[in-house]
């Protein structure tokens, strides 16, 4: 069976259990403290990052690597469009997200708020937050243009530019940093994506010391 | 005409640059001073960020995916190899060096001692100048680790992995923070990569306030 090794708020290894998901390959999670450096793990993986997946007899790390590997050898239910012009324009969104959301929001709200205190680095810095309470709104009203125009982020059909979208957003739902009223269009996009079976893992995730709100695994919220 | 909006140094556009040449597709190189936000080149690309490219009218931004399109609408000669296992790999290695190599190395020698200065904000933080620099060896050792194995970064062709890797040492290369003298197959490789002609372009930059050093653009270094 594949193995992956992960964190459960962490939207890259949120994004390839949600590819693993829809295509129905089963895997085991184990969770990685990675932030220890074992040098187990740093063997599986010398980045020394999470995800790790142990698929086909390889070890692989880097999401995006991987997530496009899933789709090269397992191409349905395809999570990638045939053109190159709309295949670009899900890699555009994935590298949007995984790049400059995480940057601007994930980093400065999720990271602050519990990667810091799982990994005994103290308190979040207010700063930080404020920043990232601030460029959420304008990712979201990002969000809100692209959907206006769009059924899903990419395009019409669903791609792992919505799966990169939601691995982020949804990691900070579980911290109570979106605010599903901005947008009607946003949160219709998500209530679509969470009732996904792919996504059932991710709503039943429980991080120790950090309760999610009641909304969170609620498909009405 | 294609035409890219880029910096000289930047990493990402230099790969840009090499995967246009090596498939010989012309291209006019228009500096943008990004970090001014220009209204019009916030139209072109919402992210902000270099390079921009308009081809096949399109205007195209994050440069992972737009090698991936030039890949797919351009296949010759290939960068990419052809099963799923070596397109990971390349995939893996390309995120390697524009994700963890630009955080651990580039963004600490060649972000504080060029963009700072380029961008107003200012003189090199020392102690991210050393981390930079300590770091670097690491990579070094971890390429020519690669290189004993096989003939290119990510197998026995030349890729896509090779041109992320060989623009960020060569913007390194520019202000003299890569020691050639650490791996001589990592010196052989890069005397193999900057011979091509795709590399001439590169090798032609000048930044205002920087002058490379005279083994920059010596094939014989």
């Amino acid at each position: 069976m594949a193995r992956l090794f992960h964190v459960p708020l962490s939207p890259y290894c949120r994004k390839v259990r949600l590819s693993l998901a829809e295509k129905k390959i089963e895997v085991e999670l184990v969770e990685e403290r990675y932030w220890e450096q074992d040098p187990d793990f740093l063997r599986r993986n010398p980045a020394g990052k999470v995800p790790v997946l142990r698929l086909d007899g390889q070890i692989m790390s880097e999401s995006a690597a991987i997530c496009e590997y899933i789709e090269e050898t397992r191409p349905e239910p395809a999570l990638m469009p045939k053109t190159p012009e709309a295949r670009f324009e899900v890699r555009r969104l994935v590298g949007w997200f995984d790049d400059k959301f995480h940057h601007e929001v994930t980093s400065k709200l999720l990271y602050e708020r519990v990667n810091k205190k799982v990994t005994g680095q103290g308190y979040p810095d207010s700063k930080n937050v404020k920043q990232g309470a601030k460029a959420i709104k304008y990712h979201l009203d990002y969000m809100a243009w692209l959907l206006d125009h769009r059924r899903w982020l990419a395009g019409d059909q669903m791609t792992l530019a919505d799966f990169a979208a939601a691995a982020h957003l949804s990691s900070l739902d579980y911290i109570s940093d979106v605010d599903w009223n901005r947008s009607q269009v946003v949160k219709d996009w998500y209530a679509k994506i969470k009732s996904r079976p792919a996504f059932r893992s991710i709503l039943a995730d429980q991080v120790p010391g950090f309760r999610p709100p009641p909304h969170y695994a609620d498909l009405d919220f």
